[in-house]
């Protein structure tokens, strides 16, 4: 656990199963939030429990997400509803020499809380923030939204003041006992990665981010050898 | 929406917003929930509604989940109480000429009802199931679990009647009066990919699994390119 508690555990986010793994200081927080296209946000209605995907920013210390007023989860969601909102990031499979062992290494966050409805007003500014975590400079490139549109859209955020985070890293952990078994052990480490992207239209050059995605896209280790000039 | 409605859509599975992305068959269903490592449990006690990630696996009909005992998720979920389980994959960022389009292409399963027990002289079965998903042969390798690893560990799974999927593939939807700005337009694809293993210990030469799992795995393009031999 960080000393530097900016979310102190309560009922709902102390982490209890392996507590060392748990962590409430904003920096871990933000890093595994920052990291996220997507988050999944539970709630309740008459019709039961649900848990819906949707796509999430961070701004200081809210934790943003936006849709269509229509939807259910964001009507449910912008009325008060008490919700849980979840990060997740799987980062591999930790290969034990035991079954029992067996693990995977991972970051999560999760947001208790109400989400409060952002006003009308700063929902455009809201948006192009968005964008520009997703793409920077391109709010300045695309059609920013007409009047209708922004109508159409609703924009929810959730203060992070009550949430935890837990985290497993590195190698499998055996028993004393298994250590000397003659079975594979390691991690099978996995990570969302950029692949090439598919131009749609290209009119007026390609943005610098879009270069930046093409950049950082990852081939096959076989194609990446397949691929090299023959010397 | 197929035509093979193997999980017919109720009024908690019917996918409202943009309807033509919801499917109900079973072979979409059962490729989204394959592809997953890991499932995000949503349940409600006096506490409120609660989001928490777990590994997971599908055998026929059900989709499975485990951990210890005393886990919290898991005695709820274990108790009959109604939950929701989601499986999420993003595929990518849709950039359109108008922020307003911009969209994300995923894969999403959203499976609804109640978990039941698998019962002791399943577990191990069940969990060696899991691990073959996993990595094929390695239940014959590892350390199969003991009687007092079994009994500290239990293993859920909920039938796959009540579910849906929701997908959005291709480019961007562009409006008419838009596509003639002189915008990028076009998606950066992700993928959840293999990263080159970790090895702690290979006593016994490399399982096949694991051989496979690095001639998959991902280098940047940029690092292709200069890890090349020279022309």
């Amino acid at each position: 656990m960080s000393t530097i508690e900016a979310t102190p555990s309560t009922d709902r986010t102390r982490v209890r199963r392996v507590a060392q793994r748990g962590h409430y200081d904003g920096p871990t927080l933000h890093a595994i939030l920052d990291a996220a296209f997507v988050c999944h946000v539970a709630f309740a209605d008459g019709h039961g429990v649900h848990c819906i995907p949707t796509a999430c920013w961070r701004e200081g210390d809210h934790l943003y997400i936006h849709g269509a007023n229509g939807s259910r989860m964001l009507r449910l969601a912008g009325s008060g509803a008490q919700v849980c909102v979840t990060v997740t990031h799987l980062d591999g499979l930790v290969l034990a020499r035991s079954a029992f062992n067996h693990s995977m290494n991972y970051r999560s966050a999760v947001v208790y809380g109400v989400f409060e409805v952002v006003p009308d007003d700063q929902k455009a500014r809201a948006l192009d923030a968005f964008m520009e975590i997703l793409a920077p400079g391109r709010s300045r490139e695309a059609r920013r939204g007409n009047a209708k549109e922004l109508a159409a859209t609703t924009v929810l955020r959730i203060p992070l003041d009550e949430a935890a985070c837990k985290v497993r890293t590195g190698g499998p952990k055996d028993d004393d006992d298994d250590l000397d078994l003659p079975v594979w052990a390691g991690v099978l480490p996995m990570a969302l990665l950029p692949l090439p992207p598919v131009v749609d239209a290209a009119p007026a050059g390609t943005p610098a981010y879009v270069r930046e995605w093409q950049d950082s896209a990852r081939v096959p280790v076989a194609s990446a050898v397949i691929n090299a000039p023959a010397d």
